[in-house]
């Protein structure tokens, strides 16, 4: 395997971690605990893992004599910088207590569980993969684990190979499907842990308990480092808009975060969006008037960045949306038996007169998208639309209106990105490094300690790594009943921006001065051997959260 | 203004530079030079900086007394990582020859020459500017000098400002005019000395005295960066291939490098699509052929780079594309009238046999930008064309038919991306960084010593940067005629990529393997202040080509 200068180098790093966790540890039980919400719900279906207390990791003055185990454990869902630092942390947290303790990683994901797809982890396979990026040490997958039938068919390997406890390493639902799984082998008495860990470059698992996913310090700086060089460009050639979508469907966390730290002319978040009803024609206004603005200050460029999830968080698109998908569902047929040329004016003919307004108002490459690509269970893909296209065209052609007006005399030309796959893979930050190392040795310890239901944490991460507080939290904790597929479902809360809270607010105070003003920040790419300040600083989100 | 921790820290970086740079300096004069071609006609053109020696610069025991002098600088073309460190070194070694010399930077490129915009370069501007991407310093543009009233109106504010030396920071094209005007500024003893120094992201502006254009280290190195970590995403998900556009419109120099850094399984070069007259088929049938063997080893993944001039290098289409121009200008107004779902058949109509069967081939939306996006002088716009985009498509359809044939069997879905403006104006690599200021600082030396119509130069460049050699060539020695639009021009020669290079030669015996196995590397993001062989090493296709 031939590998770069940076990651021969990088192999060498040995994550930092909290005190509690550098020699022997206890774990100290809290109070019991509640869900966020629907207590009496929640309760009921978790009979045997609610209520669990809060944990806390100290050290201790002497070691535990602890028989060797073997533990499982599966990456889930997308990936994220730091997932190899996880299943490292985990392999020298069980190594610590036994060295006769096992590892095994299931292929490709959940599905590997199901399939009895699995390979052990060997220190020399571990060793390959410290502080790397990406999930290839054992792949990741998107099944599902919901089903008993799963549940059994999974239990039949663990029980094989006998293994004593399952980290789950994902998002918000892969943690909510590992609490189900923990309460089915608890309600079972199989005596199998289930313990979970917090992925998400989304940045949208967080709660009072978790202060941040891992992965989204890694992916948002690797995504400022490519726009901090992009405004950069834009400042030097003067002569292009930048419409720049990032990755993140649910929530804007990404946007806002990147928006903090590179301070572009404009940043949307779709959650203020949302919670102002503001339309697509609303949207584009704004920016153009930005554009305008921008253009009589003799400066004809500027940078804009655009939530993935943009689309599906406007109420009006929501709508036609919804219309479009009940429509097709009933007359797919009749509209494909329609000749190119005479398909949009078909559609505005059919829908409401709201919606009719909106769909005409669309280009035609995103309106034809709308009615033509659909998911196996006919339902628009909204992530295929190119929202970044869609508003520079948008704000083009009500610029073009403008100059006839007379209200605008500037030029517009567009160049467009969609930054995603570029982070996700990144080798993690220093931070990253440390928190998944850090959050895969805390797992250990919770398995250790017999804990099952739980959800791997470490706190107070803005200080340096020596004080974080390690320990885990109850899933069930974080949970409430939401509608998912027309079913009442207990979930883990999908964390959103706030818009009361400390990074939007410092967002929205200083938006109006970037946008008139050039004031781009130039983060520059990730630096591993550096000043502390240069390497080790997690973001702007979480120092602005946690000085709350 | 507010700065990132990186930008701060980086500002402190001290570049490096040859030793016989560091103190005091002497120039050493060679023997006479000849251009590469056609020497009667350069000759002929440059009676003045014709046939001048190549300068080296050695250490000298005692400082030359030297009155102040005023210097103007010119930023021309694209962005490139680094030029503000030529313009840090230049500055730098003019206050070193005599304290009250004067730098003055002439606005948004040679056009601000023309216009007589410019400002004076302090030092307090230049230390804000020290170790940073863009060219936002002074702005950069595209205006051409060529004609004989610009040099007249340029003269004006030179005399103006007392600049004794004006240095122009550019590509080939940059670089061919300012000889011109140093032969015309000699021919009319205006007493003004022009100097180059040799800019590129592109790599194509190197010889035998060139060993390389300052930018192409820093953007490749960035390229590589997110290419490494989309193909890190690509064998975690394994599930998509990624296609990659990589700017470089003349030659496929950055494609290479980034496929010698990152070894992906598949990487075009238009040089030799265009030697070994490939058709568009042909490389459908290779990509095609590359996905089916991974797909039959189980891999339905992989990355592919295609460099952005890829469609002006196959012989085919630029014959197909001289067809279309030509008609078009006869007919355009025809066509225009022509009903929109009806024009693809009028122009299979219209075309030659060979034209019209590669038109057909072509998915409805490459086709239709071919015949509808058009630029002033009523040619094709092929830099429109996403040529990602119409690859992946095309393999698609190919991959179908040999599915319905029973000759694959696997999935194949793809992702998109275009790198460009996201690595022009990163914050220079330490080698560009050195590079730059290296060559600013040598182009003061040159005018020290008189020089006029010479370019900068460093060469040994993969040695330390104490071992660097300094000096300048005279650009007539670069150059040859060639026709352009229409007209036999002297003008430096572009360097292609070389077949017969060591470079090309290594990735050619690579590739196969590179194809089949899953042998990515993942360079990682630039590091500053690691290990050297982390921080300073320069590209792989300097290294490849210097070792030869």
């Amino acid at each position: 395997m031939t590998k770069s200068a940076l990651q021969i180098a990088r192999a060498a790093y040995q994550p930092k971690l909290p005190k509690a966790l550098q020699g022997h540890v206890k774990a100290v039980d809290g109070a019991a605990t509640q869900s966020v919400a629907d207590q009496e719900e929640i309760k009921k279906l978790f009979p045997n893992t609610y209520g669990m207390p809060v944990v806390k990791f100290e050290a201790a003055d002497k070691a535990e004599q602890l028989p060797a185990m073997n533990v499982g454990v599966i990456l889930s869902g997308g990936q994220a910088p730091g997932g190899h630092n996880v299943i490292s942390g985990l392999f020298d947290g069980i190594k610590k207590l036994n060295k006769d303790s096992r590892l095994y990683g299931f292929i490709l994901g959940p599905g590997g569980l199901v399939d009895h797809n699995y390979k052990e982890l060997t220190a020399d396979i571990i060793d390959e993969y410290r502080n790397t990026g990406g999930f290839d040490i054992i792949g990741s997958g998107r099944t599902k684990l919901e089903k008993v039938e799963q549940f059994e068919k999974g239990y039949e390997i663990l029980k094989e190979l006998g293994i004593k406890a399952l980290v789950i390493i994902g998002g918000d639902d892969s943690n909510t499907n590992a609490c189900v799984l923990a309460e089915y082998y608890a309600a079972q008495k199989y005596g199998i842990q289930v313990i979970g860990c917090p992925k998400t470059i989304d940045g949208d698992l967080k709660n009072d308990m978790i202060e941040t996913s891992f992965g989204f310090d890694t992916a948002c700086k690797t995504y400022s480092e490519v726009i901090g060089n992009i405004e950069r460009d834009c400042n030097s050639a003067r002569k292009y808009w930048h419409f720049i979508k990032l990755m993140g469907r649910s929530a804007s966390h990404i946007a806002l975060e990147c928006a903090l730290q590179t301070q572009p002319n404009i940043c949307l978040v779709s959650e203020e969006i949302e919670a102002k009803n503001m339309s697509l024609d609303d949207i584009v206004t704004y920016i153009a008037q930005t554009v305008a603005d921008r253009a009589a200050a003799g400066n004809n460029f500027g940078t804009v960045l655009i939530p993935e999830g943009l689309i599906e968080f406007i109420p009006a698109m929501k709508r036609l949306i919804a219309e479009l998908n009940d429509f097709l569902a009933a007359h797919g047929e009749e509209y494909a038996a329609i000749e190119r040329s005479a398909q949009r004016d078909y559609i505005i003919g059919k829908l409401s007169a709201e919606n009719a307004a909106i769909y005409a108002s669309l280009p035609e490459g995103v309106a034809r998208q709308l009615t033509l690509d659909r998911d196996p269970h006919g339902n628009v893909q909204v992530s295929l639309i190119e929202t970044e296209k869609l508003l520079s065209e948008m704000v083009g052609v009500k610029l073009a209106q403008w100059k006839k007006e007379g209200k605008y005399t500037g030029k517009f030309a567009a160049q467009h990105h969609f930054f995603g796959y570029e982070g996700r893979c990144a080798a993690p930050s220093n931070f990253d490094a440390d928190y998944c190392y850090s959050l895969g040795y805390a797992a250990a310890a919770l398995i250790a300690n017999g804990k099952t239901g739980y959800m791997a944490s470490v706190r107070n991460t803005i200080a340096p790594a020596e004080e974080w507080i390690a320990g885990g939290v109850p899933i069930t904790m974080m949970m409430n009943m939401e509608r998912r597929n027309g079913e009442l479902k207990p979930v883990i809360q999908k964390a959103l921006v706030k818009l009361d809270g400390a990074p939007f607010k410092y967002f929205e105070a200083h938006r109006a001065e970037w946008a008139k003003e050039t004031a781009y920040v130039y983060p520059g790419p990730i630096q591993y051997f550096g000043p502390t300040e240069v390497c080790d600083q997690s973001t702007r989100t979480l120092q602005l959260e946690q000085a709350q």
